[in-house]
């Protein structure tokens, strides 16, 4: 739960000795507060040839009303910033002799235009003259179109390689700095403000090095909703809210106006628990339920129908597979994976989980990567990746979509029992050289449960810091 | 180009520190080599329900013509063992204080008939019994239906699942044990011999963690090839043929009987050359050509065609953004990347690349994962994947396949040069705890490259040791 080395070489003495020794700093991330504004800074704007996705990036900016420069390579920003009635200039390159550097909370790249290799280099010449001048903790946002998707070989080529660029973008910036990419449908342009929203705000502070596709859905926008309670008059079952990630997510999704109702998911024979969850803050009184079944479960919750569904309940039990009993291979697949199934099941069958909800699975970097003793939690984590590709295509149909957020290295009583070594290991194996907290978890839950999100679905998101870790 | 570390445990003396001192030692890895029988030891079956894939198994064993022994969960496999005049037995699970300890050199679990997750427990129990009687340097394969092929979302989300399960495996197995994962889609029975035979060989010693798809091609099997000289009468070029990995990959090209024919990339708007390779051991005659463009190169070589196309060349040229010159941007993007499509191009419109001909790219961990210092490389190696996955679909008319290797730490010339912390942690950070050679991407190579591998297309495969670094 405490980072220990993170708050030491972010005390003044800590940062001396840190200096002196040679020791990495991990920067104190960025994170979304409440009581503070949620946007600030200047977000500098880059394009390569032919970019299609300036006008809906103005919106947004225009939107949350942050300043922006355009880089050289963008020439049509101005007018269009103009146009929009934005807060604009020209991007100065720094220089380093000069002294004071220009900062800028976020470089914004459209690339969406590219269609062949050698305009990669537009890219180049962009972060080149810019990345030193981004903060601690910004973003690097590059815009492009699902290569899947394009034309020619040469585009999808072109357009795979931003994958390549903005990892190491992610890898090379530091300081707290998340960089990642976002592949927009063709007629998806009314379908990005959430998503970008998301990924310029602090809420996405552990969120580096994914690439998440955003579709041109049949809904493009729930029409009425408050960008500052998202979620008002929607009701969220979480599972596993007790405590940990799924007690954040119950505390995030009830900040954006949800009525969050927790679940904890019944064992393979057992009783279903529902109570609503324990959010102080917003004041919702603890009930108790027992239906014996997720269809029985369905049935209670039915009166009134669900928006959102959050399965975050899981449980590990390691053991490498020559000493793991078949009850813990049993419990893990049955609680972290075939629990979500029949819970959907019952639901959908229903009609309780409404037509435009959401779903939002937890799965994890194990599942992956593999993990050493979890054959059992990876093979679970690895199903919920599949029910979620499985799932999206048949559930567009109802306009319901269906993500999954895959935590790394994520600070929780859990991770908190880890032997020392491996802690450490786990903690500064990644881009920013610290574990994630719960909220950061929580935050992207919230973003892929946002009626603002609906472009978005059968998407896996790593909430990682960007882990060295993969496949 | 030698791991001092590795050789160093591995000697009598070294084994005794290491085990006093409680450190790793990395196996010795068993590979292939020409003066060795290629397949020995005995091969452990298991099953979970309905397996399909058994058939097709008991073919390949029966043609390599070594010893099986079926798990208790396997019951079919004894009687369809002895309709293929197999050796067989039963599987006699390791009682380890009996002393003795039963060694198998592959563990094979035919998947493919799995549908659900409750089902997943059935690999449980045959890997809990069977792991430890795995032979240093041994295989685990697992047998699946590709995921994105399954009728339900529970036999999709299950089948996925079996990733996490392998790479688990993978990870705690160690001692040189390589784990794999292959999903064969309905109709490709017939066409996993070549692949399973590699899976099972030496040849396959350093590729671990990987899912590989094996479709049903439209020809199914070139109906008169030599499992020894499977390349024979075979006309393949090799680009960047002069050393490293791609002197290893001409010279098992070779081996296989392939005549091989060497090209150096030309620069941008410079020359390229062509030399027959260097292979002293087939005693080819280095032969120096230069046609200026990669059109010219196509009319050179369209006096014979060309069967098999290995695009190896590529260059690094590291340096963080903000630091890296436009140079070497373009050169890294242009010969790794653009270059491979201009002479694709050339190659195919000119009808060089026969129809039914084999295109092997060679991409990068770093284009899967980004790396510090290279967005121009990474962008370059990301884009072969690109051009791997949207080329495949195409190329597929012709009945040729298009596919990827992507090494990982390789002893070469290249990596010798890295500062001795990097280079320590790349060989370690993986479940082989050392660097590969270049043979094992050069074998990798043959195996795409193989007749028999035409059901093979589109894949990137890893040849990493399963290192931990990923996306």
């Amino acid at each position: 739960m405490n980072d220990s080395y993170l708050n030491f070489v972010n005390s003044p003495l800590g940062a001396r000795v840190a200096r002196s020794l040679g020791l990495p700093k991990p920067e104190v991330l960025r994170r979304y507060k409440a009581d503070a504004p949620e946007f600030d800074g200047i977000v500098a704007v880059g394009a390569g040839p032919a970019p299609q996705l300036l006008d809906a990036l103005a919106d947004v900016i225009a939107h949350i009303g942050i300043t922006s420069v355009a880089h050289p390579g963008a020439g049509l920003w101005v007018p269009l910033a103009n146009r929009h009635g934005l807060m604009t200039g020209r991007f100065e390159a720094t220089d380093p002799a000069a002294g004071v550097q220009a900062r800028v909370w976020a470089l914004v790249f459209d690339a969406s235009g590219i269609d062949n290799s050698a305009q990669l280099a537009t890219l180049y010449t962009f972060f080149h003259d810019t990345l030193r001048s981004l903060d601690k903790s910004g973003r690097i946002i590059v815009l492009g179109r699902p290569p899947e998707a394009c034309a020619s070989p040469r585009q999808w080529t072109a357009q795979r390689a931003l994958e390549g660029i903005v990892r190491s973008l992610g890898k090379e910036a530091r300081r707290g700095i998340a960089a990642n990419l976002l592949y927009a449908a063709h007629g998806a342009e009314s379908n990005l403000e959430a998503t970008l929203r998301f990924f310029l705000s602090p809420r996405s502070a552990y969120v580096s090095g994914q690439a998440v596709r955003i579709g041109a859905a049949a809904n493009a926008l729930v029409a009425d909703f408050d960008w500052t309670q998202p979620l008002a008059g929607q009701r969220a079952v979480v599972t596993g809210a007790a405590r940990g990630i799924g007690a954040a997510i119950a505390n995030v999704l009830a900040a954006q106006g949800a009525h969050v109702i927790g679940v904890d998911i019944p064992p393979p024979h057992g009783r279903a628990r529902r109570h609503d969850a324990p959010d102080r803050r917003h004041g919702a009184r603890a009930r108790h339920r027992a239906p014996e079944t997720p269809a029985q479960l369905a049935t209670a919750l039915d009166e009134l129908g669900v928006d959102v569904l959050v399965h975050n309940a899981g449980i590990t039990k390691d053991k490498t597979i020559a000493k793991m009993s078949e009850a813990a291979w049993r419990d893990v697949i049955d609680i972290n994976l075939s629990a979500q199934e029949r819970i959907d099941d019952a639901l959908l069958e229903a009609g309780t989980l409404r037509d435009g909800g959401r779903i939002v699975a937890v799965s994890s970097i194990s599942g992956i990567a593999g993990n050493l003793g979890q054959t059992n939690y990876a093979a679970s984590k690895a199903g919920v990746i599949g029910r979620v590709q499985s799932m999206a295509p048949l559930l567009a149909r109802r306009r319901i979509t269906i993500n999954a957020v895959a935590p790394g290295f994520i600070e929780t009583q859990m991770t908190a029992k880890m032997p020392l070594a491996l802690r450490e290991a786990g903690r500064r194996m990644n881009s920013m050289s610290q574990g994630g907290q719960p909220a950061d978890v929580a935050q992207t839950v919230a973003w892929l449960a946002h009626p603002g999100s609906s472009g978005v679905t059968g998407q896996i998101v790593r909430v990682c810091g960007q882990s060295l870790i993969g496949a």
